[in-house]
């Protein structure tokens, strides 16, 4: 017997015909002798309904007590979808009962629409565990010091998930989706992809934050923390499967580094086109030159992610960095307005038919040589690097958008990933 | 400055549109100088909506297990529109903030789907009206003593306002509905049917039970225990009339006997269609028949309304009771089949189609005659009266259902409910 932790995301729960089947998954489990906690997000749909009608009301407001309002409002989403699954649950002859956030409670900080979790009372859920009960827990949602409903950003359900079975020493915490688990890479794109039956959470997080929309990525950090094993597996498959086979399916995401992790060198490629590249050109190389164009940036509330200095030549140097292609414009104008002629520096150029694509593995860290591979296999495609950014786990690298499944594809075979793991 | 309590029901909440004008009016109200506190119900049909999804996943669970997921699913509702109401507060540039029942708290006893206020902690309101801010108190729900959501049963908004004006001592209580106010009867039936300005508590309380569904006849009786003053009034009026012509509108249910009402005998004439006449013919007169009879009767939870015993001749009499329509075939098979042998009565007869008319006043205590001036009018128009039913401040009859709107029109005319009050 164990204590286990089921996520059901937004499209698992869209309909009461697919409550009852997540009813009947989680009674199968429960049945099998299982401890059972199940984290529902809301039915899909229903919380762009409700920030809609916020929407229609209040177009621009941006203080905190709109935001309280809107996290009211919010939360009523996962509590109805709470509320259908433990009716679902009675329905199939299993005891259950669902809880609200506050009701754990769920304790966060003050941040309303992206609140952090602070700590999860389980006494509560414990007890109703003991009496033979499944335990419903809202997801996306908590409550502050003084009581009010905070909740936790998009995708916050998986965060409330793992976040269950890290206070209550789940065994597994399995987020059910409508993917069947982390793939080495997009399948859109290399139909030889394959599933990986299991990745680190570093990897997991490199990935998450490289654009494989599986998982959230504070629920990965979570998970990580607090060393929760965690499973990503699909929600489509029939509810009466064989538990074994259930419980073995998907990706599982480990914090542990066994043989089988030493092997693989890279385990993904991961890649976006959401970004633009800006390129501030001829910059005195001085003290303080990043600061002055990276600060005015920030100061403008726009994100930057890969960040490039190229060495100096003849006293100058070109500076290049990329943001959110929604915020190419903006960013060039500004430099171009506020930051050249302050900077002394030639010209601003931006370009936002850029891809980033990586490659992903916690081998890389034993392994030299893997970024020069990637280097070579694209120089035989002939595609031109932009941008080059290193981590310990990760190579990154900009290139023209055009090159972006060549490279993905050239890539995955040159690293084997097509190749079933030994 | 006084301190007032809106109530909105669902329809006036029906659309961000609405909801809208509901700021606009409430801030009107507020820049006049009043302490504002606010209960929206539901947005029309969200409740049937959600209700609607549990139906669908459990058909006919009534477990109390249930019931409690029931209140938890059926609470977002309410708690959703006092968010958006609060947005759109906000909007007009009215500082506002929303209370679940929970977070109020509103302490009810653990009834789910049908739940009794048992008190109402008002700190958290009165230090934000004190700081200037329009204060949304959820309608509807509370919270029992271990936490659960309860909800109050349909309809519950009304009672949850009463209950917090009740608690804060409130100046008025405004119930702003479809309708403009309370009628000396409908209508629909009568077109000279007049909007009393005043009437007194226990007359709308027995207007409420006859079928006028003005109000929720749980807030009548909460207002009248509380003396909480009561005004029903339109939620269609432009929200930009004159504040002074709109607090002066609709009608107002005292709990104070002034001579307005020492003056108007009968207030209004209620009816409804929704009964069934059972009645027991040639029983044996002798004591325990009214239990033997009801008491089956109850056993099967069917509430009965008029009950008759005509007097006993021969040793025989005959016993007359109402029920709803709905339970009409089903209490004559009882009594048949269950009673009729061990009672050694002759007979069980039933007649669906009959419709019950009363006239209500409290001028009725202190006047002789009225009921007789009631028989008089009917005999007149030659309807025939089935059973007779009276309390202190109410005369009921039972027709042939054909008679209603005639009856009810005789009545309001004889009474001079068409003339302008003095």
């Amino acid at each position: 017997m164990a204590l286990i932790v089921h996520k059901y995301g937004g499209t698992s729960m869209g309909s009461t015909e697919r409550i009852r089947n997540v009813a009947k998954r989680v009674a199968k489990w429960a049945r099998a002798g299982h401890q059972m906690v199940v984290v529902p997000s809301a039915m899909s749909g229903e919380t762009n309904r409700l920030l809609g009608l916020a929407k229609e009301l209040a177009p621009s407001k941006a203080d905190s007590a709109y935001h309280r309002e809107l996290d009211m409002l919010a939360a009523t989403g996962e509590q109805a979808s709470s509320a259908l699954l433990a009716i679902a649950l009675q329905a199939e002859g299993m005891a259950s009962v669902s809880y609200a956030g506050w009701q754990v409670p769920i304790r966060t900080d003050s941040s309303y629409t992206k609140a952090r979790i602070e700590s999860i009372d389980d006494a509560k859920v414990r007890a109703d565990l003991a009496a033979g009960k499944v335990v419903i827990v809202t997801g996306f949602q908590g409550m502050d010091e003084v009581g009010n409903i905070t909740t936790l950003g998009r995708g916050g359900s998986d965060t409330s998930a793992v976040a269950v079975a890290a206070a209550m020493k789940a065994d597994e915490c399995l987020i059910y989706t409508d993917v069947d688990g982390v793939y080495t890479t997009d399948p859109r794109v290399v139909p030889e992809a394959r599933r990986l039956s299991t990745v680190s959470f570093e990897e997991m997080l490199e990935m998450a934050s490289m654009g494989s929309k599986v998982l959230q990525i504070r629920s990965v950090e979570f998970a990580g923390k607090y060393r929760v094993p965690l499973r990503v597996l699909s929600s489509f498959t029939p509810w009466d499967i064989d538990l074994t086979e259930e419980a073995a399916s998907g990706t599982l995401i480990t914090f542990e580094e066994d043989d089988k992790m030493e092997q693989a060198i890279v385990s993904g490629i991961a890649f976006n086109r959401d970004e633009a590249k800006i390129s501030v050109l001829g910059v005195p190389d001085k003290p303080g030159i990043a600061y002055q164009i990276l600060g005015a940036v920030a100061a403008a509330n726009i994100e930057v992610d890969v960040i490039i200095q190229n060495v100096s030549k003849d006293g100058k140097t070109d500076f290049s960095f990329t943001v959110h292609r929604n915020d190419h414009t903006r960013t060039v104008e500004l430099l171009k307005d506020k930051v050249l002629p302050a900077l002394g520096a030639a010209e601003v150029v931006g370009d936002p038919k850029i891809c980033k694509v990586s490659i992903v593995g916690i081998g890389m860290r034993s392994h030299v040589g893997v970024a020069s591979t990637m280097f070579r296999v694209l120089s035989e495609e002939g595609i031109n690097i932009q941008m080059i950014s290193t981590s310990e786990i990760k190579t990154s690298v900009v290139l023209d958008e055009k090159y972006m499944e060549l490279a993905v594809r050239a890539l995955h075979k040159a690293f084997g990933l097509d190749q079933q793991a030994a």
